[in-house]
């Protein structure tokens, strides 16, 4: 059954069924207020190809990532409770259905795990399959800004790094036999999953909520790594006019990757393992990092030295002042 | 000036001057509450080669048309303020930087005359341009939705219907010579730049809410007429459980377009309009005609007989009871 035998009136009646009844009834999605929490509202693309494959993944597995990309940019914001995403959908008519039921199962799978509900979208005909997912959500007990960080913070990683690109590598069959098989095969089905089902962490921010020392206002800098972790530090160093040092010997990663020749660079530059990167003063980031399973501090930001002000924005190791390579993002053009 | 040549950040760091200062620069956009007005959400996928092109518009034109088409779809719920949106752009890295910048020049002209700010979005490569637009805006005086129309209620139209689709025509050099020249150099300006420069009906809305009869609770069914007059009038009367009869004489187009043999069919089912069609009761439907020049009768929404409960959302003439025939939408699949 392709999307050509269904027709798109029958296309969207059958995806309406992912929304609560009668939510894609209109012309537009109408929301009620809440409260006065602020809205978060965020935009992100998937493109055949370049963000998903059929040879990595299944359409449950696009349909979860696609999702929890977006709400990991709003974890990132300081995202309380998500209010929901449209899709926009573009694929060929030669589409099977089955694959458009996947991708929406994944998506409304990520939403039972993470709140919220299909508000509506949007479907068209085109060359290459595409998603456009945007996610609204309300903001907690305060926003996380990039530029919020302050020398003399914490940096602080809600989590590992790098076994997304492990994943990727292993599905792709990259690695030598020898050196995947060495990896064992619980890392490999951890990799695997951070590849496929990257979990959004929304449960960091309430962590982070619940760690705010007394008495201290809320000043939270902070991004997500799905451009890389390096990148995400390069984002915080820049926005508070920082250098920052990062302990070469706690990297964020698992020993058997950081075993790995390509382990640090992973860890730095692989991208895509939506965890939060926070700049936090040091009482609160001691806080998180005791309080939430491997959260761990990565580093800090310090001012730049005399002189040194085109320095703001940069990485380098805490012990040698070696400046830190290879983290590029990718560009799409 | 390719956007290859130009790559990811420096894309972003040029868009980003389209925005109010910062707005791009963390994971998401905040939204600060303004009232307790609800929120309307609604997501517009626009795609090279179905939906623009560059036989028939310019860039400014695309993102003029992306705009418009997604606040049209605001103004058909009853959106007063509009917030802003939100702009996901795939293009291939051949594409050139003006065309680009066009776009985003045509978004921002269409914002500025009707209100909103661009609050974020995303960039991809890609085979295929696409514009994926999520539009916010503020429910006004009430919601409009599809399902609100009753027996009884007069359907209106706030303005011409076909001229779009006659300016596709012309565009395309589809008309004889003599058929095109005989319209008039006024009509076919009116055409083209019905096709290229189409204006949400938030005036519309305002007017609607002016013209509510004191003592009448809020009441209005409507859409847009995006897929054209016919199935706009087809989803009023469907979400009504009712039969629309139209008047044959009073089918809002341009005499010079009613003339051309052509014209009934897109007037009815040529698309991409964007007026309101409204379901209201008559002394309401009445003040919204005095008041809003072009805004005139087309019809009426009736009970269907007895034993022709099958025939709600169908349409038929007035005057002689046949069916409303060729304004069946166009199908992406």
């Amino acid at each position: 059954m392709l999307l050509r035998d269904l027709g798109e009136a029958e296309l969207l009646r059958r995806l309406a069924a992912y929304a609560p009844p009668g939510q894609l009834d209109d012309d537009a999605a109408v929301l009620r207020p809440s409260g006065d929490a602020p809205l978060v509202v965020n935009t992100d693309l998937l493109v055949d190809g370049l963000h998903f494959s059929d040879a990595t993944m299944g359409p449950e597995d696009v349909g979860w990532r696609a999702a929890a990309a977006n709400l990991s940019d709003l974890a990132a914001m300081g995202c309380g409770p998500v209010v929901g995403i449209t899709v926009g959908l573009v694929a060929p008519a030669d589409t099977p259905w089955a694959w458009v039921e996947g991708v929406y199962a994944g998506l409304s799978s990520a939403l039972g795990h993470h709140g919220g509900q299909l508000l509506g979208g949007d479907c068209s005909g085109g060359d290459q399959r595409m998603l456009a997912i945007t996610a609204l959500g309300r903001v907690g007990a305060g926003v996380i800004r990039r530029g919020d960080g302050r020398a003399g913070d914490w940096l602080v990683s809600t989590g590992p790094h790098g076994l997304s690109r492990l994943g990727l590598a292993l599905l792709q069959r990259e690695l030598p036999a020898p050196q995947a098989t060495g990896l064992g095969e619980p890392l490999r089905q951890r990799a695997i999953a951070a590849h496929r089902r990257p979990r959004p962490r929304l449960d960091a921010v309430q962590a982070l909520a619940q760690c705010q020392p007394p008495g201290s206002p809320w000043r939270v800098g902070g991004t997500d790594s799905s451009d890389g972790l390096g990148a995400a530090v390069a984002q915080l160093a820049g926005g508070a006019g920082c250098v920052a040092e990062l302990n070469r010997n706690a990297l964020p990663m698992p020993p058997e990757l950081a075993h790995l020749p390509q382990g640090e660079g992973w860890c730095l530059g692989g991208g895509e393992d939506f965890e939060l990167v926070l700049a936090l003063e040091p009482a609160w980031g001691e806080a998180l990092v005791a309080a939430l399973p491997g959260c761990q501090r990565i580093g800090d930001l310090v001012a730049p030295g005399a002189g040194d002000a085109a320095a703001a924005g940069s990485l380098r190791w805490q012990a040698s002042g070696e400046p830190v390579t290879g983290h590029r993002g990718y560009s799409h053009f």
